[in-house]
């Protein structure tokens, strides 16, 4: 099966799903019997590139590695707008990944809109519009019989909604709770081994873990987020921002890490939803574990889930929560998965 | 969609399947749209019951609960063969669920294969059939266009098959790293909180976690099995046992145990796949793992799996591994994810 796909946003991400397009081709095409041609890359900062008959992702990812615009390397540039594209491109898939904006989720609502009232399938490892906007989306995707799939909204490309979806259809998911952002487990886990705060933060910074402003990571809002799209996606009761407990780490201290070692405990920032008889919990705080929790030894970046159903014991998924390839990997597998649902067997 | 089945087998896994059946009737309809109508329960010691029309799965579970034979409750009894039903009776998926023998696989490999050799997809949670003939299973289901599954003859309904067929998808397998049998994992994490070998093995009889003859757990031979099936389908490299290095716990006394714990460390029973240049890497064998080794902290009869991949950093899946509705569900999951992929989109 051929799917034209059509991207907006060419950062890491981008990149990351764009070369393993590249790497992946002849397992793609054996394996799944799935050839993938992009035919359009929207960006902001470089320009936009179509082509109807598959564009040379080698010669892009060469191009923009050089930080040069598409428009000095003989690419076939466009400048026709990002919402005539959509309206008019022949695509079948919608990969967005733009610039996250947590207050609006806009432009990229409106780009998933647009393309799913053309009966496009997206997929997109955007937060804004999945935290604030599920239900209207899938509404929207299914009046469309289209697929809207964010696998990379929660811990990149280590599964969680997938395995949800997949792994633990019938069941009822009565708590998630977990680690679900990796530079805030970072930090911890260096203060653990005796860093001061302010020390973390400028390692996470260096390494590329958190932001120039790290307020979206170290307040909470990012987990917070997270919370949001599983308690829209997971339990279909969507939450605001303000319906969600919040608590960040910035208040932390080396001495409080220090004496939670000293209790034989250690301090994580832990996201929980869970279904009570008179709704949904949900919450974002440092907790203070035991050695012997699940998610007391999830250290560094990683990220880490417990499930708990109504009839199988605890499940928990532990995985990379960022990162190029990581993050790129759960486009590749939403358009894999995609792939299988439209085949007809 | 109405999807009929036949059950071999009714112990444990057999009940817990019916009962989530059951439990799941409202749910499997609405979400799934799934109609699941058992027509068919073979056992060797209650006898077989037949219903075109769907059994009644409470009156059967009632009836076995108390130990009586079918024959004595008014349940429309059938003495035709095992054989004789599968060649003949009605039915869409064959849900295997009799005695696991790893020497030669039967009677279940027989069944199987008449079952397939009818067009008819198979669950099965029966590792004999599995370990030993995988390839030519699925050969023969792929030459039938029906589907082979059996997620639960590793780790119960927690997912790892399931998960690497959907979640990692297009990925290459490099190693499989884990803690597949919980009984093993019961005795050791007893003999770490004091007990003896033989204390810790009592134990786990009295809690139904090993057989009376605990040759199979103790010994490593249920992990090989595991190990096996997991190099057929994962790794498309079927092994025999004499080709999996081996070995139990047997040898470990509550010295060896104290030894490791003060070298902050601790014994696993690990169960290794490697993908290396001359070929596949198998064994079973007690392993001394630092204590922040991400295996260290699975306690009791937990199992977990770390699964390492040429692009997503390692994936870590923890859950149960055995148990009536852990292993039950694994054969729901089958038929849900199954009836998924035979539904025209």
């Amino acid at each position: 099966m051929e799917i034209k796909v059509l991207m907006i946003g060419f950062g890491h991400v981008g990149r990351g799903f764009a070369d393993l397009l590249l790497k992946k081709e002849k397992i793609l095409n054996e394996q799944y019997d799935l050839q993938v041609k992009v035919v359009g890359i929207i960006t902001r900062s470089r320009g936009t590139v179509i082509d109807e008959k598959g564009l040379d992702l080698g010669k892009i990812l060469n191009t923009t590695q050089a930080g040069q615009p598409f428009a000095s390397t003989g690419l076939p540039v466009t400048d026709q707008s990002t919402e005539q594209l959509l309206e008019t491109l022949d695509y079948d898939v919608l990969v967005e990944l733009s610039i996250t904006d947590l207050q609006n989720g806009e432009p990229a609502t409106s780009y998933i809109k647009t393309a799913l009232m053309r009966a496009k399938h997206v997929i997109t490892t955007n937060k804004g519009p999945v935290a604030l906007y599920l239900p209207e989306l899938r509404k929207l995707s299914r009046n469309k019989g289209v697929q809207f799939r964010f696998e990379g909204t929660v811990m990149a490309g280590t599964p969680l909604l997938n395995l949800i979806h997949y792994n633990l259809a019938g069941l009822q998911i009565r708590k998630i709770q977990g680690i679900v952002n990796g530079s805030t487990n970072y930090i911890l886990t260096r203060m653990s081994q005796g860093l001061s705060y302010e020390d973390a933060v400028s390692e996470a910074k260096a390494l590329g873990y958190l932001e120039a402003d790290p307020t979206a990571d170290v307040e909470g809002w990012d987990a917070v987020a997270k919370t949001m799209i599983l308690s829209a996606a997971v339990f279909k009761q969507p939450l605001t921002k303000e319906q969600i407990r919040r608590k960040g780490i910035t208040h932390l201290r080396q001495e409080d890490v220090k004496a939670a070692e000293a209790q034989g405990k250690v301090w994580k920032l832990i996201a929980t939803l869970e279904q009570r008889e008179k709704g949904l919990l949900a919450g974002v705080q440092p907790e203070l574990l035991e050695k012997s929790h699940p998610l007391a030894s999830v250290h560094g970046a990683t990220n880490a889930v417990i499930i708990s159903t109504d009839f199988l014991p605890d499940v928990t998924i532990v995985g990379p929560g960022a990162g190029e390839y990581e993050t790129g990997y759960s486009v590749l597998n939403d358009l894999i998965n995609l792939s299988r649902e439209i085949a007809v067997p």
